[in-house]
């Protein structure tokens, strides 16, 4: 009822950004966090389907929140972008689409944080293994930045384009990788079984997606080649030094949110699980977002905060390592690590709107 | 508000059977089976909290059936369920309980089909491994038989004892075993990882088992030594010849019944996926309860019935075998199977009251 | 994988039957339901999406059972209907569909059951108002005979066109209509609340009734004037021997299955809560499947089942009465009902297929 | 892991608060709160069960947040309480309790926010007519201020002692309250139907609140009397100038969080529907948590929010209002209408902590 962004204060310190694409359910959750960002003005947010309509009015949700008081949804293009003044752009698009306002954005001075799995592998070749088509933007390829903070902080700060990490992928990768680091594990010996709530799939009208088709419902799915196996096994192989191969099996729960994780390992030769558990304990002493304890993660604990939660077991009777991890698919899996790569980006602190 | 069992009419035919503890959520599954099946009459139903009470009251979905009509909860004694004339009787009680029931009732003639751990195992220092105690009845382990059809019909038929197979057991064992037989995949390395709905942890006054604390979670209990590893791996052992050790993840998924099974494995040297699949083909072709098929199984296809579906995909990236099932623990996990098991040994069509 | 309908043995005493839009949840529970039906035989099962397919293809949990073992789906056409052979035909269609198929079935001399809305009210008119649009079949509403065997029994018996009574109707009916007919509350007091489960708006694929869109989510929707409101009213009226008009709220639960609704209603000038109990009482007391009694309804009590449960409260701060009643959507609110009525229509037990 | 507060860096300007009875879902959704309150040091949170056990222990979702590091529960007494040097207490206990403590800690200068029904009364009378004892602390009820800050925002502002309102008066209570003050609808005809997801009942270890007993479950319960409606009539009456009697219905839904209110009241005569809708507006227009539109409220809108969405709808033909409402029932509902009491009271931006 209010016609104008009136209580909402824009202090100068306050780094204008935009959304590209926010009407889907990781658009929206950026909406959300970005709406209480103490460093962030939303100067920009877009919907092809909802132009011109105002925020409150397709994200009810966030109505009455300062930060979207006034706010309207832009065009979906380049242009509505660039004008918006925004310094930073956050692509939550269906992938293939996420490359279209890359270039041009990067052309006019914009730093991009992409939601999407489009420029996630480093090789163009493997991008057409697995979605089945040439690249868009393979030029790109090269400089963007894998963003998992965690692991690649560092390229992260100064990168203008960072492939904001998957919700599978990030709750595979923060167990393994200190540990395919430390050549601890036995790399041809790895199966994963993960189980994801339905937003994951996002807000696609489908049958497959109805509450009633979901509801009372756990299935596997996507077997035995999902598509987020290229950048899990880029990044594995990173890691271990050399070509790692798992296996993956995505679970669809009755759940709304998060996404549980369990990996089978086998430890290399000579390892005990005291060095599993310290390799962890030190990759993960210092990071706000990753809680590594003796505790069970559930995915519970997790949902709406930007934490992935992880625990070890070891199964002495068949020698084989118990890895468990949960996050909120939606947040560490998608909006939150968004905001903190671009925390990282910006030189604000990493936790910024995210605690 | 009638007092009288007067729409239920008795046939001379009918089978009188007893339910011991009725009302748990196995034994309310067994009620409602039961109260169905044509060739059964119910002549007990046990229960130490409600005896005395209207079944119809206690378990008010049953209210309304001629079958439970005027039946009142007995006294949960051995002798009450020998005077009511019972030919059979079903034990749905905790494990521990179950053995006080079976001695006396087996003495007085009844015939037995229990649903809890306590005859699964054939020695009685496996029980002691896993559940820490001395076996109530060592003397009777040897003549229970397993009371899973598919594998042990023959034992069943003619068995005074059966301990009804387990809910995960059940979706562990379908789709191992025929492979086990036939020597057809590597029996070290067997990693399962599986979800259950909350009726499997019993209607238990339990803090952790509340709906705030359930709903919109998905958490892995019970690591790395699940008691119900002990059948598991009795069983895989027996078919495969040798001894098999597999790990295995339970997990609590947010839905009330149902139970998702995936099962990682490795084939033997020079084994196809054509010979895994006519293997489970010819092993389930003539078994109404088991449905192997092309289609991933869900949970929401079998919630309710007394089938197990099941599915086999080959990962030919990693080379490794992935086995799915999915069935309703309560009911092909407990009540149906036992009902299955009693159809068997009464020598009745084994589908009566399960179709 | 058989490929005829060989475990299915049709007895000569089968009545043909066939069921007209078999793939939504209504035609789906229908088909669950005549599967085990022990006097009948699905002649056809019509789907203009899945035309061709095997229904335990289309529908997996109806897999294995021999009522449907080399069951196609036909096309949905009264002439392929009327080929099969069907002497019945249950049309599971959305509401205007219904009067295309009604007409040329009954005119081969099939007898109809209608799940939709299109044959329950007497007058066009009525329909024009609510439906927005003229009756497609104006000359069949005098013969169409209320579904609702409670209150309509003896009709229904002889009808060649029954319009089975819909979901919401039913539930506000059963408890309101012996008061009606008594003349124990006030006409014109009547407030409605009802609740739904998702699978009450159907199959359909739309963003509205996602998993992440109902999943945590309860809300109204409808108001003020919901297309249900007409045939309550038209029968509330005729029980109450003149007009009238009530306020009805639907909500939408998180839940697949299950209606719940609270009526508020007052008690007419000199009436008391016995006289109120007691007239519920007469008029269920012979009825199978409505259970008044002193328990509060709970949707999960009846889920499942043919069965509505009724209470009655009394406010005496307030002087007024509120009724509470439960049914399944899907079954008394629809495809159990249908049978109810397709059992009186053949002289069959009412509670055949029902129990 | 780590042994000190360390990254808790408290600020001179941040006040010192106690959380008592932490460990309940209003309690932990407190701390939440809190934890994120820039103007809030928290410096003791009690419970009985868990004293002396890390508070990122007991409640794992707030490990990792700087709030709760090395922070432990206390023993659940005034004494540690006033120890603590708290200035200000949120009392999360069950009503009865809640007196208790309140006296020696206003003795000892503190100031307190009740989230219970202790001193929602300001009659003793009432509390025994409706809690079936006398009230504990009857001395203290005159001087309570009823935490409903849209209401009474000036009273709490001063007030030693906040009894903050309950979860289902809130969402009764702010639609009502403009239309009784202004006359606008008929006090005697006034029915309320609400629905509640189950974190409501509290995280009791009770069978009928388990999961698989609440799933796929709706029902009514503590007809007819419930004790909350104590504290609504209360409020109404006040509003309306007269005694206000209400009839009011409670639904338990398989959600965990949020509250839907559904109202049915009369207009007075002469009143109009824009009357009505003119009363909302200007009653909340400047109020950031009630957020008065043309859409129809839904729980998802308002769950982790501190927000209560309204709606307004008229039944022309019944000439019936309907009055809709929603809310999270542990934030505006009980932690956050708590803080925002307290925010008052210690003179901060109301929606400090709360956006």
């Amino acid at each position: 009822m209010q016609n104008l962004r009136s209580r909402y204060v824009f202090h100068p310190y306050m780094t204008p950004v935009a959304i590209v694409g926010a009407n889907g359910y990781s658009g929206e959750e950026l909406c959300s966090i970005l709406a209480r960002h103490a460093r962030v003005r939303l100067v920009a947010v877009t919907s092809r389907q909802h132009a011109g309509k105002p925020v409150s009015q397709v994200l009810p949700r966030l109505a009455g929140h300062p930060a979207v008081e006034g706010l309207l949804f832009s065009e979906a293009t380049a242009e509505a972008v660039i004008a918006s003044g925004a310094k930073f752009a956050f692509l939550a698009l269906p992938h293939g689409l996420a490359s279209e306002f890359a270039l041009p954005l990067l052309e006019a001075g914009l730093r991009i944080i992409d939601l999407s799995a489009d420029f996630r592998l480093r090789e163009g070749d493997l991008y057409k293994e697995f979605y089945g088509e040439d690249h868009p933007a393979p030029d790109l390829l090269p400089e963007a930045a894998y963003g998992l903070p965690e692991l690649w902080r560092e390229k992260i700060k100064d990168a203008r384009l960072v492939a904001s990490a998957g919700c599978y992928p990030t709750s595979i990768l923060l167990p393994l990788i200190p540990l395919l680091r430390a050549g601890l594990i036995q790399v041809e010996d790895i199966a994963v079984s993960s189980a994801s709530g339905v937003s994951g799939a996002g807000r696609k009208a489908e049958t497959s997606l109805l509450y009633a088709e979901c509801n009372e419902s756990l299935r596997a799915y996507g077997l035995p080649k999902h598509r987020h196996l290229s950048e899990i096994e880029q990044e594995l192989s990173i890691a271990a030094g050399r070509s790692v191969v798992i296996t993956f099996v995505p679970h669809l729960a009755p759940m709304t949110r998060g996404i549980h994780t369990t990996t089978f390992a086998k430890l290399a030769p000579g390892v005990t699980l005291d060095q599993v558990t310290s390799a962890l304990q030190v990759a993960y002493v210092e990071e706000t977002f990753v809680r590594f304890s003796q505790a069970l993660p559930d995915t519970k604990y997790v949902t709406g905060t930007n934490f992935c939660d992880i625990a070890v077991r070891f199964d002495e009777r068949a020698r084989r390592l118990i890895l468990l991890s949960a996050e909120d698919n939606l947040v560490k899996g998608a909006a939150g690590q968004a905001v903190q790569n671009f925390n990282l980006m910006a030189g604000f602190p990493e936790t910024e709107g995210l605690l």
